[in-house]
C-alpha cells in the first residue's frame, strides 16, 4: 500500500482565481492556468505528456493539446464524479510513477456562475441510464430533488445522533470567510461575516441556512504533476504526494448517503481516511493543515470525525467559537477560504491551497504546514490527499 | 518505461457475445458478463476493489457495483474515446501494480445496434463546447459529416502515397469473416464471405465499400485485472500485461488523421508502437498473433505498417491473398473475427481474443501464441497492449 508513497509531487500551479462572470471561454481559462502552472514549475507545453481532466470539463484533451501545443500526449483521461479532485491528482501521479507519462497537467474549469451549470443539462429522459432513473424515482417524487436536499438529510440523522443543534455549524462558515476575506483570488475576498451574520442567514433547507452552502462561481485551475526525482530539478518547493485515495461504497449516490449503510456518517470519507493515513504512515494528530470538502458546511464537522481529527458527535464542538480551526489554531481548515470563503470548483482550489502551504505562499499561511490534507467529496464517491514537504 | 512490464496480467473475462438484439439493458449485460469473468477468474464480487469504465457507459459505477454486490471500490473511474479499449486495461494495471486496489473490473457494453448509437444524441448545440464546434467547422459544412467519410479520406491519401488500389483492402474483411466464421459468439457465425463478394459489395464512401465498414451490435465485456503475484493464485493461466500504451497527437480527432502530422499514416498508431515494444523488450517480429482496430478494412495494412510489421506502402501486399494474415501465417490477426467478422465492440473483443489467445482457447487458435499484441483506436486517440504467457 505505501508503495507510491513520496514517489510523485504537485511541481506547478496555475489559478484564474474565482469571479462571478469572468466573461472567458472555459477553454480559454484552462490555457492560462496550464500556462501559469507551466511558468510556475519552470516547464514549456512540449514537455507536457499526459492530461487529465474531469469528465464534466466542456473542453477536451484534444481542444486543449492543440491550443496549447501539447502535441504528443502517452496518458490521459477523465475522472468523474463531484468528490474527484484527489482522484484525478492520484491518477497523474500513479500515471508518472509507473512510467507512462513525465509529466501530467490535471485541470479543471467551470463557468458555473455566469455560464451553464453542470446539473441543469437539457438531456432527453431517452438517454439517462435506466438505474439512474430507478434510484431517483425513490426520492423524486417526494420533492428531494436537489444537492442541497440530499445533504440537509443526512446531516438531519447526523444532528439526530450527535445531538447536535442547527446553529453549532456556523462557526464553519464564519472561519471560511475569515480565511477568504485575506485571499484575493476569492469571490469573499476583504468580506468577512459575524456569528451573528449567519445567525440571521435564512434556512434554505432547513437545517441548512443559505451562509452554509457554496455559491457557484467562474474558475480554473491546472496542476502539474511529475515524479519526485523530477521534481527535485523544478523552480518549485515539492509537494510530495505521501499518499491519495478515492473510495465509493454501495447504495451511496453523489452528496446522498442516504441510503448508504452509515447515513448519519461519510462511510467514504472514513474509509478513504484509514487509507489515507496508512498509506501515508501518518497519524491524524501529525495533520497540519486540512483543506475540507465545505460545499455544505456541516459536511466539515462530519469530516473531522470520520476523519479521525476528534471523536464521533465531538466535530460541531470542535468548530465552536473557531479558534481550533482558524490559522494560528489547533487544525486551521480551507486556508484559502474553501468553497465557503474562497470559491466553488469542486475542491480543486483545496488542493491548490494544499500545494501553497506546503510551499509557505498561502494568504493565510500555517506555521510549520508540513504535512496538509486534503478531503473532497464529502458524502458521495470520496478522493483525498496527504501532501508533505 | 519497463517498470510496468510483467507487473499485472488479466485473468478473468467475460462476454455476452454478440447480437443484432439481446434485449437486455446495458446494466444487465454488464452484470452477466462480470459474473462470467469473475467466475473465470475464481473471484467472488466481494474481492472487486476497483472498475474502469467507459465515459460513453450508460450505467454509471454506482450502479453497477450496488446492482453485482461490488461495495467498497477504492479505484475506479472512466477512459474516453473510441479507442480506449487498451488504455482502460493500461488503467486497471497501474491501479493494482500501485497498490490502488486489489483486483479491478474492466467493462464495456452497448446496445448500438438495438438501441441508442454514442453518436446520435440529441444534445443542445448550447452544450457543446466552442472548441468542438469550430473544429467541426472546418469539415462539417463540406457534407464531410461521417466518421466512414473522414476514415475515406486518410485512406485516399494512404492509397495515393503507397499506390494501392481500393480492392486491395479486400483480404482483410474475407480473412475477418473466415475467422469469425469459426466463432460461435460472433454474429457472423458460419457465414465466410469469399473475395469475389467482397468486390461486389457496394461503395458506401469512396473508397470504403459496405463490407470495410464495421457493422453496429449490441455486445458487452468484462475483464478482471490484478497484480502478476495474485494471478497465479487464480483460476486461469494469467496474460501478463508486458506493455501498454496510450497516444494522442496534436491535431488529430477521433478517426480524422487528416489536421495531423501526416494525413496518409496513422502517427498515434506508430508512436503507441514504438512505446508498447520497449516496453515490453521485444520486437514486432517476435509477435505471434495480432488483433488490429479493424472497423474499417484499410486501417489493418495502415496499422502493420505503422507498427512495423512490413514497410511503409506494404501493408496491402501483405494481406494479399490472406495467407500471411490467416491463422498459421506469419501474422494471423483478429482470430475472433475482430470488427469486421464477430461484431462491434470499440476494440474491447480484441482484448478478449488475445487473452484467449495466451490461454489457448481461441476458435482460431494459433500455434505457439506466447506474444500477442492489441492495437485499439487506429486514425485517432490510440491504445495498445503486448500480452504474454
Amino acid at each position: 500500500m505505501r508503495s507510491m508513497s513520496r514517489k510523485a509531487a504537485i511541481v506547478g500551479i496555475g489559478t484564474s482565481g474565482f469571479s462571478r462572470d469572468f466573461g472567458k471561454t472555459e477553454l480559454r481559462m484552462i490555457c492560462e492556468s496550464v500556462r501559469m502552472a507551466l511558468d510556475d514549475a519552470g516547464l514549456v507545453p512540449e514537455d507536457i505528456d499526459g492530461m487529465i481532466k474531469h469528465s464534466d470539463e466542456a473542453p477536451d484533451e484534444r481542444a486543449i493539446g492543440d491550443s496549447m501545443g501539447m502535441g504528443n500526449l502517452t496518458y490521459f483521461g477523465d475522472c468523474r464524479w463531484d468528490g474527484a479532485a484527489c482522484g484525478m491528482v492520484l491518477r497523474a501521479a500513479i500515471g508518472v510513477t509507473s512510467g507512462m507519462a513525465n509529466y501530467v497537467v490535471v485541470l479543471r474549469a467551470f463557468n458555473e456562475s455566469s455560464g451553464r451549470r453542470t446539473k441543469t443539462s437539457m438531456r432527453d429522459i431517452d438517454q439517462l441510464c435506466t438505474s439512474d432513473l430507478l434510484q431517483w424515482g425513490f426520492h423524486v417524487p417526494y420533492g428531494h430533488m436537489t444537492e442541497a436536499g440530499r445533504v440537509a438529510m443526512i446531516v438531519r440523522r447526523y444532528m439526530h445522533e450527535c445531538g447536535v443543534k442547527g446553529n453549532d455549524f456556523g462557526w464553519v462558515t464564519t472561519v471560511c470567510r475569515e480565511h477568504g476575506a485575506r485571499n484575493p483570488e476569492g469571490v469573499f475576498h476583504g468580506q468577512p461575516i459575524s456569528i451573528e451574520a449567519y445567525l440571521k442567514s435564512e434556512m434554505v433547507v432547513d437545517p441548512l441556512r443559505k451562509l452554509d452552502c457554496y455559491e457557484a462561481t467562474d474558475a480554473a485551475v491546472a496542476l502539474v504533476i511529475t515524479t519526485a526525482e523530477k521534481a527535485r530539478r523544478l523552480k518549485q518547493r515539492p509537494a510530495y504526494i505521501l499518499s491519495a485515495a478515492r473510495t465509493m461504497v454501495n447504495g451511496t449516490e453523489e452528496k446522498n448517503g442516504l441510503y448508504g449503510p452509515e447515513p448519519g456518517a461519510l462511510t467514504e470519507t472514513r474509509r478513504m481516511g484509514e487509507r489515507l493515513f496508512e498509506m501515508a504512515g501518518v497519524k491524524p494528530r501529525e495533520i497540519r493543515v486540512a483543506q475540507l470538502d465545505d460545499a455544505y458546511a456541516p459536511l466539515v464537522p462530519m469530516q473531522l470525525e470520520a476523519l479521525g481529527f476528534c471523536g464521533k458527535g465531538e466535530g460541531a464542538a470542535f468548530c465552536s467559537g473557531g479558534d481550533r480551526i482558524r490559522v494560528g489554531g489547533q487544525l486551521p481548515i480551507n486556508t484559502s477560504g474553501g468553497s465557503l470563503g474562497e470559491g466553488y470548483l469542486r475542491s480543486m482550489n483545496h488542493v491548490v491551497e494544499a500545494v501553497r502551504q506546503i510551499r509557505g505562499t498561502s494568504t493565510a499561511q500555517s506555521e510549520d504546514a508540513h504535512l496538509v490534507l486534503v478531503s473532497a467529496g464529502a458524502g458521495g464517491p470520496s478522493s483525498g490527499l496527504i501532501l508533505g514537504r
